[in-house]
């Protein structure tokens, strides 16, 4: 069982909290999500990988003979990414097919890099000049997906083969790399970041915070009908009040800048990113902690522009804001960032992997209509694909949930934080604590303390924002903070914090005009959805929730997982007049009151499982009436 | 003064109006536009025209030399639209200048064809082999705008330079146009069957027939992330049962099919279409008239799914509607068709031009938020432009507004039907109407017999269906029909219609969600609008309409033609509170009621107005509280 962190700040770090290295998730809700990615899904990705041709452009690249290369220019970083996938897997449990599997790609990428450390098989293979294109090459992004592979194979394997070759490829880049030269698609700066954690080596963290400096200085070129936002490039990042553009691209970024403000312990560009974080809170993000609402560039809108239906919410979007939300918490300590990181796993993230774990969404709507137009791409009615010719999602969920178990807990020289809840067991220092849950359905946790020292230490514990009815130990808590126990702790000791889990209506600011006059259902982490095929009979756009909800837990729903628990609520049907074919505006001066079915029932899903049963018509807002 | 009309159905079409062609639009609302689409906007055009390279092409295809061509592959196409705008214009009223601009550039065009007929610069100037890029490349598209300026020319001024050009183009193309061939715009169907009309060869129907016929098999190849839908391609359209796909498209292809079912008296088709465009107004119009919701593709989106801010809303789609239910109106007679064409006349073609009329909307968004991206080039909050590198629209609006005059009115069997109301004359064989109004700000229109036959016929005047207070000569009049009296007039004879004009609330249909909670403002056949520049100290997004709206007319608004009338509604501004700065979703079960700032007057102007006192936020649904 690994020890270590898929985030690890340097000791002279300016951080609040250290990430707990033993972190391990047994059973429960999210370890088995991570059995169907060990089992199903990070064995489906090396075949996609292989179809792809990602494999065969890194033989190609190995035999130095050119060839053609297969794919999208970034073909290279789904390897990266399903080998990180692969490390943290082994960390968590190592097996003889993981390793060979790893050994093997390994081997294969270590062979593909030049001699000068470079390594980009699209331009090695298509004789592109290197750094000639920048804005879309993406070769810098590959380098930074093979650096994230390199660490986490050092750190849950103790394999270097992989570092080896982004170290070289690092140290050409130190060396060899244009001055001022930025990247397209950010997400080397947090990878050269992490690498100089592993490594020591300072000119890698001088080089990502270059690169973090030097952005948003309209230098690279523009494309389409797009600003230079879309890349970031507009505004540099000490300065900006919000995040724009590309919303993957804006988060990776966001992520690597923070990694740099700890670690430089530069509290100006801290104070910018946090300020960022929190108008991106307030005004761009979607109830599902998703991210970036406009299709074309898959980008961030303006302010409360968060239509549910175009939403964009790329899963890798939701995966990165996870990145940026952890090194936010771990400088400052603040409950909201890991309130955030909760949202998004469950209701951002989640949704863009198929229970079965082999069907993935890469844009993740938060209502489907009836009708949607067959021919629409866009739309989510067509359901979670096998694969995608840009495949950034699925090797990038399989990375997420192999370290998920990282996210858990931190320490401080105070104590131990939780932040999040999982069955399974924590180790900090001296300190071992085993969690019993079976959250997010019941908001029981029960916190036993395995191994102490023999001293005082406080362990915090926090209380989503949501819990209003929390109580630990019979005391009721404060949500949206850390409930904190200092006392010297014996092994044995127990805590049992109840979350007060129970289904709840969420409505929205009024400037959020997409919400207006509807209502949303949650229970405790999960956002919930209404899908088609729930309501024989009637069509989902015509279903809304009467003033007298009265939510309750229903009884398991047929096709989904016995402990998937519904809600259900009182609401009813527009009923179809023949006149709504017409002109679908009225005057309103002479009321008509719509007409609706009698009283029926709402069953409400978690959106995480929502297209599992087929897809179709869904929303995730309801009007009230 | 022109005679003649825009839109000529054969003897034996299947129609049951025909064009009156002696309609004249003489001062008031529209002959103030035509004033400056004359004085400014066309020559406008022509400027614009000769910068973009347009003329220069054609130059360079007359000396038979290649050349490097400018612009877009359609740039024919804008010389073609400038021209028939100009021919339209010099119907209207002949001047030296328009005819000097006409003769040079058809000259220039005649001069560019292809001795066998053929003419397209970007295909001459490029060397690409013809018809071997029929998806893109916009032969035929150009080539139906050519058609449509010649029939113009020939129509309005009895000059037949251009109607040469486009009947041995449209020779060449009966001849030499691969079978089954399609272009991937479509244009060419209504084009080819106006030449028909005017030239009698009946191969340019059959041509333009077998078009239509042969659209929706899956025959254009595929682009970026669309279906075949998005080029009309998906679906045969006598088996349609919407619209779909790039909307300019869509209308262009339904308006020329239109003219098909006309000529060939295909009811089938016809019912077809009918079904079609009652389908579009149920669940793809906005309340402009404005058609296309989606960026992306320029396109329709599904039932429904007609977000105010994303509107896309093309200026040439409103434009094509009109030319689309005016052909349905010839062949049904129904009222229905010219309530859109109104509607989409006042709002959704005239805000595409400002009210200097040198400046241009291609997209027209029912609503632009506070704090939009400055970086988001989608934004109607970067006002109305210049020109555009595809300036298909300016010159389409400068056609629309010089061909006016041809849309007021109908005549039939029975007699003459009145369909827009605009001051000046109608002539319809042997009866001369003239209209007095000052509509759309006052709903009296006074109509005068000035000339007609001394036998009994029905004078039709359409009483549009938001007139619920409309009385004719004190008699109240049923909204949504025609009213109708038949008897033996004598000059002088006069009627006093009263339309009713008044401020009134209009709400959506409950499945229309983006609109759900809120209300609109119209007034008469104006949809009203909520501009930030009348609000100072609120934002716009903040404001509510109160229940107790007591809408007025308003005093005139510094800074717009004084005979606009604003309407002025009681309102409250939502007050942000603290708490609004943080997540924008809430618990509901303990609600809490928005705080408002105390009333406050709201001042609605007509949407078509908007952005021309500087572009900001603005927006046309406000919730009501």
């Amino acid at each position: 069982m690994s020890e270590d962190s898929v985030v690890r700040p340097r000791a002279e770090a300016a951080v609040t909290l250290r990430p707990a290295p033993g972190g391990r998730i047994e059973g429960g809700f999210w370890g088995a999500r991570q059995q169907v990615n060990r089992d199903v899904t990070i064995p489906l990705g090396e075949e996609r990988v292989r179809e792809s041709g990602a494999f065969a452009n890194l033989e190609l690249a190995a035999r130095g003979a050119g060839g053609e290369h297969r794919g999208k220019v970034f073909a290279d970083s789904d390897v990266y990414k399903w080998l990180e996938a692969v490390a943290w897997e082994r960390g968590r449990a190592e097996s003889r097919d993981l390793a060979r599997s790893y050994e093997r790609a390994a081997k294969l990428v270590e062979s593909a890099q030049a001699p000068d450390g470079y390594l980009h098989t699209h331009t090695q293979l298509t004789g592109r000049a290197r750094y000639s294109d920048m804005a879309s090459a993406h070769e810098l992004y590959c380098a930074g997906h093979l650096m994230q592979a390199a660490v986490a194979g050092r750190r849950a394997t103790g394999d270097d083969t992989l570092l080896r070759v982004a170290t070289r490829f690092a140290d050409h880049l130190v060396k060899d790399l244009p001055p001022d030269a930025l990247d397209g698609h950010p997400e080397v700066e947090t990878a050269l970041a992490e690498l100089y954690r592993e490594t020591g080596t300072r000119p890698y963290l001088d080089l990502a915070t270059r690169m973090v400096d030097g952005r948003g200085r309209e230098q690279l070129p523009l494309k389409g009908h797009h600003g230079p936002g879309i890349r970031q490039d507009r505004v540099p990042l000490r300065e900006a009040t919000t995040v724009e553009g590309h919303a993957v691209r804006a988060m990776y970024l966001a992520a690597g800048a923070t990694d740099v403000a700890i670690e430089n312990a530069d509290s100006g560009l801290l104070d910018a990113l946090a300020h960022q974080w929190r108008d991106m809170v307030a005004t761009k993000t979607y109830l599902t902690g998703g991210l970036g609402s406009v299709w074309y560039g898959e980008q961030f809108g303006g302010p409360h522009e968060l239509s549910p239906e175009t939403a964009y919410c790329e899963t890798c979007a939701a995966i990165a804001s996870v990145h940026w939300s952890w090194r936010l918490l771990l400088a400052t300590g603040q409950s909201v960032y890991a309130d955030l990181m909760e949202r998004t796993l469950y209701n951002a993230v989640l949704p863009g992997i198929s229970l079965t774990g082999d069907r993935f969404f890469y844009v993740n709507a938060l209502r489907v209509r009836a009708g949607a137009n067959p021919d629409d791409r866009r739309s989510a009615a067509r359901g979670r694909q096998d694969w995608f010719g840009t495949a950034c999602c699925p090797p990038n969920v399989m990375r997420l949930l192999s370290s998920l178990d990282h996210y858990l807990a931190t320490r401080s020289d105070d104590g131990v934080q939780l932040h999040l809840y999982a069955s399974g067991s924590v180790r900090a220092g001296d300190v071992l604590l085993q969690v019993e849950t079976d959250y997010p359905w019941n908001g029981r946790v029960e916190i036993v303390v395995r191994e102490t020292p023999d001293h005082p230490w406080t362990l915090s514990a926090r209380i989503p924002s949501w819990a209003d009815a929390a109580v630990i130990d019979g005391e009721e808590l404060v949500p949206g903070d850390y409930h904190r126990v200092r006392r010297t702790w014996r092994t044995g000791d127990r805590i049992s914090l109840d979350l007060g889990v129970r289904p709840r209506l969420t409505v929205a600011v009024p400037r959020l005009d997409v919400a207006r006059g509807q209502v949303a259902v949650e229970r405790g982490p999960l956002v919930y959805c209404l899908e088609q095929t729930d309501h024989p009979g009637v069509i989902v756009d015509d279903l809304c929730v009467t003033a007298d909800a009265a939510l309750r837990d229903g009884t398991p729903v047929p096709g989904l997982p016995s402990e998937v628990v519904p809600v259900i609520a009182r609401g009813r049907a527009h009923a179809h007049r023949d006149d709504d074919a017409g002109f679908p505006y009225r005057t309103a001066t002479a009321p008509r009151e719509p007409e609706h079915t009698g009283p029926i029932d709402l069953r409400f899903v978690p959106y995480y499982a929502w297209a599992n049963r087929g897809a179709g018509p869904m929303t995730i807002w309801a009007p009230m009436h």
